[in-house]
């Protein structure tokens, strides 16, 4: 049954704000080999447009306050600019990209977040994937690629956080594919600390996750990046590699898988 | 063989700048039966986005240059802010919309303009329609929504006239549907004189639009677009329609019909 592999590959601002960085990831992406698909934010370049558009950028817990003018600014730049400059790299080297938001053939319905605790404005949490169209695309050999944004079914768009928008599509494919999530930022994987480059941790199961998080052996803003991955193992994803911008490299070994064990 | 029509309907600035207008266009838009695809401009809304950033609009004939500042902002503007806003409107109205640019999937390929004799910059000239991959959406039920953005195959996007856009689709799909375009703009259709709402030219075929010519009964303006419009019927485009926004209401009747004779 779930003999085929998909790839499901998220990159941050670290990789999209470096051309060269980004040319030669993309590159290292065009060539895996079987199913794929690319997830990017793009929070760096959107602040630099607010600025230079003179809209306010307001950051709560280290999540974008999102109101019209920002939702305008995010759209312009994730499914605009970032993503379309995405896919025509992706064409310039034979991979059949085709660009996404969860608006585009319904692919991510999300939900409008309660303005209360906080009132994050157009954030949306996901509520439903569109799988029956994502295998029949992938069956077209399409190579989605997906930016930052998500849609109500109501005529509006909605900011929804690119890892969350990565688990959710691993684990919503769960049930068609052996289901693997690449997390590529600007470390070299999970650390026990962020200075010393030589305590990167290969391997983490739900088990020693759990030991670490007791000796407080992680950092607390990767926390929630794991807690994501445990929830997508235990929604039957089958392994996640977290690494730098080489985590899809052949040969290269430097990086934290998450396994169940 | 051809037994469904395919509409592609065709909308610029003067429907997309008045948010009400676009919102009752996408509706009579959206309960259009059968297959449709829809094309974008922008035009008005890149040049405000220009001027937000300081970058400079320059137009030569009517048409655009595009350095690599402006390529950049129409992204934004046309991939980015207009179709996705489209997309999600269309969603809200039970039409599986997916928003395009030629880019994705490689469904529309382009050749950069040469410099010579004017430098339109990153201005691209259509040379391949995907058919196959079109068809195999339409099939899918997705309706595409293309804004006016073309590449050329090798990494880079490219600017290029949306109602050549519409009309390339419509003769590269006319061996596969009865091809129906619809021109949607800011005028009640073809007119012998733009002051005299009264002087719309309800027919046209190619023997009129000779006489036309010779007698100078239509604008000079009108002349490049109905050229166009020949072009796309000796290909065997079946009808095309040019009309303003209310053109797809069913019950509207003023607008220009042009046909074969």
């Amino acid at each position: 049954m779930k003999s085929q592999v998909l790839k499901i590959v998220k990159i941050g601002s670290s990789i999209l704000s470096d051309r060269a960085v980004l040319q030669g990831f993309l590159k290292d992406f065009s060539s895996l080999t079987g199913l794929k698909v690319l997830v990017h934010g793009g929070g760096q370049h959107a602040t630099e447009l607010a600025e230079q558009l003179n809209v306010k950028v307001r950051m709560v817990d280290g999540r974008r306050i999102t109101c019209e003018d920002t939702l305008e600014i995010i759209t312009m730049s994730y499914a605009g600019r970032i993503n379309k400059d995405i896919v025509a790299q992706l064409q310039g080297m034979d991979c059949n990209a085709m660009g996404f938001t969860g608006a585009d053939g319904n692919l991510i319905e999300a939900i409008k977040r309660p303005p209360s605790p906080i009132d994050f404005g157009f954030v949306g949490d996901v509520i439903a994937v569109n799988r029956v169209l994502l295998n029949q695309l992938l069956g077209l050999e399409i190579t989605p690629v997906f930016c930052a944004l998500t849609h109500d079914s109501n005529g509006t768009l909605l900011n929804t956080n690119a890892d969350t928008i990565a688990s959710e599509l691993a684990l919503n494919l769960a049930s068609s594919y052996k289901t693997e999530l690449y997390y590529c930022f600007d470390q070299p994987g999970v650390m026990e600390s962020l200075d010393d480059p030589d305590s990167l941790i290969s391997e983490i199961d739900p088990e020693s996750f759990e030991k670490m998080k007791k000796k407080k052996q992680v950092s607390d803003g990767m926390i929630p990046k794991l807690d994501n991955c445990m929830h997508a193992l235990k929604h039957n994803v089958d392994k996640i590699f977290i690494g730098n911008h080489n985590l899809l490299k052949p040969e290269f070994e430097t990086f934290t898988t998450i396994h169940k064990g």
